[in-house]
């Protein structure tokens, strides 16, 4: 069974990455015998793996209960959470009762975040079941809910006690969303890792068919990826700004376009591409290396083009995004594949210039 | 000007003591140049001292603006709570940005809690205007909001980065908070300080008079002990406990009248005797002792005897209100004058008994 160490001290904790694991009791630690456990889902996941989940539970002697929430990021609120909180409260949980978020990245980040307030801290476990939560949002411990006036900005960083990944439920995951999460799987080959670039490019094919073997692999590797950077980088003071390769350019398409017209992963990919040709400009990458890129970003039927938002609305939308330093984006660059940099290198007529060139009124 | 650090690695603080901090901008730090600073107070503590904060922040370099909330316990919730985090992302605060909590405990709470989540966590200085906020809240790093199946069920751990204890606006303190404020104070004397004890006695008419350099003192001394216990248990796993003397008779109080009727230093005070008194029926205590500590806090002009709930209610109370080991109440007792102890040694039948004894119907 796979399993990646987040070395955090006294917030150490293990990802277990495997097939059946939420099945399995023996997965489920001894110590969550005779407690309270709230297994926090939405309407989508419940009917799909909350029973397993129980029976596990129930198996090593805890106390499950269930708290299923409507589906969706636009559920992911105050009141929403409030709902968690009442459920906690109505039965009588305290700091030694446990939460398990089970679902997606919204279900995560909201469960992850009643744990860190309620009581001030009560212990957590994240069941991640798309492959964006299982690489990218289960593992480093930031939680939030979205605020009318922005999107994250109530939260708090809380690790989870334990992370499972069951790689069983990427089967009933829709094709989109296993796009979505791969953009990210992606990323960390891109930022910091050419030898799992050229697996993923070998591999795409099979990935996209779910083989559960190779799926795991994937995970396996993208969560030592986000865990070393995570131990180096615990509050998002340094360099786990890295792993926001494409994602100021694709806050912009989001935004731009409206929250939900496109899934986060794919403007991750077109910012991906938006500031891989960046990094050309800047003569970092070659032509050959853009097309690679390309080339992995189709394979994982991901969008490589961006909406033509204009250059202008573009960098408006990055401005707000990101704190300007000295009048310049301070952005994520590709050094070289494989190598990414924080740089204030590129110049608004650069980064217009990039942009233009990966939107659709281009082609 | 008394300086208490309080040393928690890279969470270290200090507190500083004194008269007229608030408007001296030698006391607030160089590195708030250039910043947002939001200053969150209440309707009641803005009139007063807003304007001398304000004025220190713009002498520093800052760039201050005032968040003023309804005054009381009753809006200790996620309503006012959302007010502070609507003009965080009004005035584009970061993580970078500053958040001041200018008040009493609620103001404290509830500030420092909108600082543990405004992006996960900004940056946040306590300046509390009352005895109890100085000597207990502002100190420690508990903050929290309100739910309403429970009181500060929903919070977190969040130290400031700064304490200013201005001594000067215990001067426009209602009588009857001095007082309460004064019940936490002697606590500390009661639990670890028998020397402190004896000084209490010593001056407590002076202090009652406001005697600014008393009141530093005592400010000072408190809030020494309560860091010592705060670095030695800062997440209140064990030693932290021993702050809880006199709590659970006092929530009864509290609870049993209903919110509000007694102040929660009124009700530590009389539950302090009657834990006291508990203590004296284990042998641990004189009668003579008892007589010292009714005296002080009669001094103090707090109250000695407690409300007639009746002895099953009190005990129905407590043990909602703390965990029950085993069937026993587990209480924070005195061994010794200025010596406390958690113990489970007290039956239900001698519980009740000291409570019988401090109420009012006995008399």
């Amino acid at each position: 069974m796979p399993t990646v160490d987040v070395a955090l001290g006294e917030r150490a904790y293990s990802i277990h990455i495997g097939r059946g694991l939420l099945a399995d009791p023996a997965y489920w630690p001894a110590r969550l015998s005779g407690r309270l456990v709230a297994v926090v889902s939405n309407e989508t996941v419940a009917p799909l793996y909350l029973h397993r989940v129980q029976k596990s539970l129930l198996a090593v002697g805890a106390k499950p209960f269930a708290v299923v929430l409507p589906d969706g990021e636009a559920h992911k609120n105050w009141q929403t959470l409030n709902r968690i909180f009442d459920a906690l409260l109505e039965r009588h949980c305290e700091r030694g009762s446990t939460l398990i978020a089970l679902g997606g990245g919204v279900i995560g980040d909201m469960g992850g975040f009643a744990a860190a307030c309620y009581q001030r801290g009560m212990a957590f476990i994240q069941t991640p079941t798309t492959l964006l939560a299982q690489v990218d949002s289960s593992v480093g411990g930031k939680t939030a809910i979205n605020h009318p006036l922005g999107k994250n900005m109530i939260g708090a960083f809380h690790q989870p006690s334990l992370v499972l990944v069951d790689i069983a439920t990427l089967s009933t995951l829709p094709q989109r969303e296993l796009s979505a999460g791969m953009a990210e799987v992606i990323k960390y080959g891109l930022i910091r890792d050419m030898d799992f670039l050229c697996w993923l490019e070998d591999n795409m094919q099979r990935l996209m068919a779910r083989d559960e073997t190779l799926l795991t692999e994937a995970v396996y590797r993208a969560c030592r990826h986000k865990a070393e950077i995570v131990v180096a980088d615990e509050r998002e003071q340094g360099a786990r700004a890295l792993l926001n390769l494409g994602h100021t350019f694709g806050h912009a398409i989001e935004t731009g376009l409206g929250y939900g017209v496109w899934l986060h992963g794919e403007a991750v990919a077109a910012g991906m591409l938006m500031a891989a040709r960046l990094s050309a400009q800047m003569g970092w990458l070659s032509a050959a290396d853009i097309s690679r890129v390309e080339r992995l970003l189709i394979a994982a039927a991901l969008p490589v083009r961006a909406p033509d938002l204009g250059a202008e609305r573009y960098l408006e939308l990055m401005r707000h995004d990101k704190k300007v330093h000295n009048g310049r984006l301070r952005l994520i660059l590709l050094s070289a594949l494989g190598n990414a940099v924080i740089s204030e290198a590129a110049s608004a007529a650069e980064i217009a210039e990039a942009i233009r060139e990966q939107t659709d009124a281009t082609r």
